[in-house]
């Protein structure tokens, strides 16, 4: 049998709800009926006042800690959870004294009704005629989740990147929901370079002649090239220039010399295309494009005169806002911008930037640093709650 | 008739030279015979010593100054060369003081032997079959160009980025055939954030289906869809975050509100798109493909125990170096390398970061504290000269 870590929540167990309470989404679309998959860790006390939500980024899901059970047990250790650095008995987010919730967005590609879906209308995928979904939209799914789990106001509603806008869409949306929110390696809205960068890995997708228009679910095709390249891309943006010099350097891919050749020659090359064929395995096209124009149309500011201290003019959670000094994709200037708009509506509002080289992948990884503030804002968090049962 | 401005170069018409003695290329590859198309501006002098050579960077050609002539006159102002403003007369690069040459790099697609030219051994366009060629391949074909115009020794070798790669190693590789070398935007070898992103455009290429590994000529074919990602990829690379920012935002496109749909919501992906469309038209895959690994091979020190001060140990040029504030893809500190390499090695070497918010693309704009350094070290130059004829 494989070890599954001590400090582990060990073997956990998707749960499904289905609404049928139709859902009216930003962007005028409609789904008459949906799922949302979601994950649990630790136990809710009698005052269901331990609950944490747990947002998930670009390419993350519901599996955020633990282990999948697998029919080879040689296999258990692989299907780790995305955060299970964080999450956990003893971790900065305690399941020994918190209830972890964590759901697969709307539109995702593992469990809840996305693009791969069957449509009931048609019988058929979904595919292009999913709608369009926004981080309010989430929000709102997520809201009716907390309602399905008689969850009332969460002690916390946590997320990274795209999963922090979700935090922060949830303190304005909900103001009352939730008494902490903590936003890390986010921002409140995406700038040109981001949203340029998105729009490549669209490009690179859509153009993909096995993309078929988003109806490749039928074709028996995958839109891998397109895929591919825009993983290649995502990950060059999630390091940082000086980790990739670290990890990478020029160095060689097993050789000494240049073949002069277009096959890798060097390590970063081998790296990269490893990075994007993975991806192609695992995570669904349509999905991406969703959740990459989720995070473009971002702005809570827009619809308050571009204001961001007006659009957060309502918002009474604590905030906790953590950046990370080498992330270029949402860098520290950007979680600065959300602070100091907290603090001219006078909220509480606690900020803490990492040094590290990781660049955004950091807010995924056991960062010393990170993990020590996380401990400490969580405990407070912890104290203020009802002893667990 | 078009006006053309009364301080440019005016229409100039590019000349070909056709090169029977083989080139032996780094990669171990050979061409028995080619060509290099070229243009001149101004006039040689009687001593010769007055000749100037601009090396072009990655998508670029021969064609840096004037304009060509069309059947249209109204197209002729759309024929400028891409590096008009700094090569006119009366502009910094003076050509009523210097006699200009400037040629398309071998394995290029303007008319320089490259993969659409004929291979004489089969009677096809080369394509795949054309040899990987290296910076210093290209200093070598410059180098009988040279000869071929009587030119011993160059007032000066000039080039910006992938251009400042080849001026460094034009004083590496014939340290006695340069007075001064300006290296602009440049560096002394590409990091792996920098491969990276090459080698994503590769993928985007070598992977479209229309590309049919190279041989697209033949087939009616061009790898479109690859090669407007890796230009989308390129731009947003040879911008800043803030120039970005400046000159896009989060803008709408012709539009108030948001569509929530695929096609582009904001301008800065209608821009990124028609740059992507325009180079399709204007660029050959091939060569792009070649002049990216190019940029990934060069490094100097590699072949002299990763020593930039030991590769060199035998220039006896004087460099001016420049770089630009918002530069990331060759930002300032490594152009400040080569500053201190070859400080080490008490070689005469001047050094003007320009602050701007242009990005890597500055070193194509007329920036006024640019130009007028440029003009500066150009008049020290052209005052070592004799007089023009």
């Amino acid at each position: 049998m494989s070890a599954i870590p001590e400090n582990s929540i060990g073997i956990v167990t998707p749960q499904t709800v289905v609404f049928d309470e139709p859902i009216e989404l930003t962007s005028t679309g409609r789904l008459e009926s949906y799922q949302l998959v979601y994950e649990t860790y630790g136990t809710l006390n009698a005052a269901k006042d331990n609950a944490i939500l747990v947002c998930h980024a670009l390419s993350g899901d519901h599996h955020a800690a633990g282990y999948h059970q697998t029919q080879d047990d040689a296999d258990l250790l692989k299907t780790v959870g995305w955060w299970n650095s964080m999450i956990g008995p003893g971790k900065p987010i305690d399941t020994n004294r918190f209830f972890v919730v964590s759901s697969n967005n709307l539109g995702g590609c593992n469990g809840s009704t996305g693009p791969n879906s069957t449509n009931p209308a048609t019988g058929q995928p979904y595919g292009p005629d999913f709608p369009i979904v926004t981080v309010s939209d989430w929000v709102t799914s997520q809201a009716r989740l907390s309602d399905h789990l008689g969850i009332k106001q969460w002690a916390a509603v946590i997320g990274g990147s795209l999963g922090g806008m979700q935090a922060m869409q949830w303190s304005i949306s909900y103001p009352e929901r939730l008494r902490h929110c903590l936003v890390i390696a986010s921002a409140s809205k995406l700038n040109a370079q981001n949203i340029g960068f998105n729009d490549v890995a669209r490009q690179a997708i859509r153009t993909d002649p096995d993309f078929h228009n988003g109806n490749y679910y039928n074709q028996g095709t995958l839109p891998a090239r397109g895929m591919r390249v825009a993983r290649m891309i995502g990950h060059i943006t999630y390091l940082s220039e000086d980790m990739m010099a670290l990890k990478f350097g020029r160095n060689l891919r097993k050789k000494s010399k240049f073949d002069y050749e277009f096959t890798p020659e060097f390590e970063v090359e081998s790296y990269l295309r490893y990075q994007g064929d993975r991806f192609v395995d695992r995570f669904d096209a349509n999905t991406y494009l969703l959740m990459t124009k989720a995070l473009d149309y971002f702005d809570p500011a827009a619809e308050a005169n571009d204001s961001l201290v007006q659009a957060l003019a309502d918002v009474t959670a604590n905030f906790f806002v953590v950046s990370f000094s080498s992330d270029w994709r949402f860098a520290p200037e950007r979680s600065r911008e959300i602070v100091r708009a907290l603090q001219s509506n006078r909220i509480n509002v606690s900020y803490s930037e990492i040094q590290c080289d990781q660049g955004h992948d950091s807010f995924l990884l056991p960062i010393d640093d990170y993990m020590n503030v996380m401990t400490s804002y969580m405990n407070r968090i912890a104290n203020e709650c009802e002893a667990t049962p």
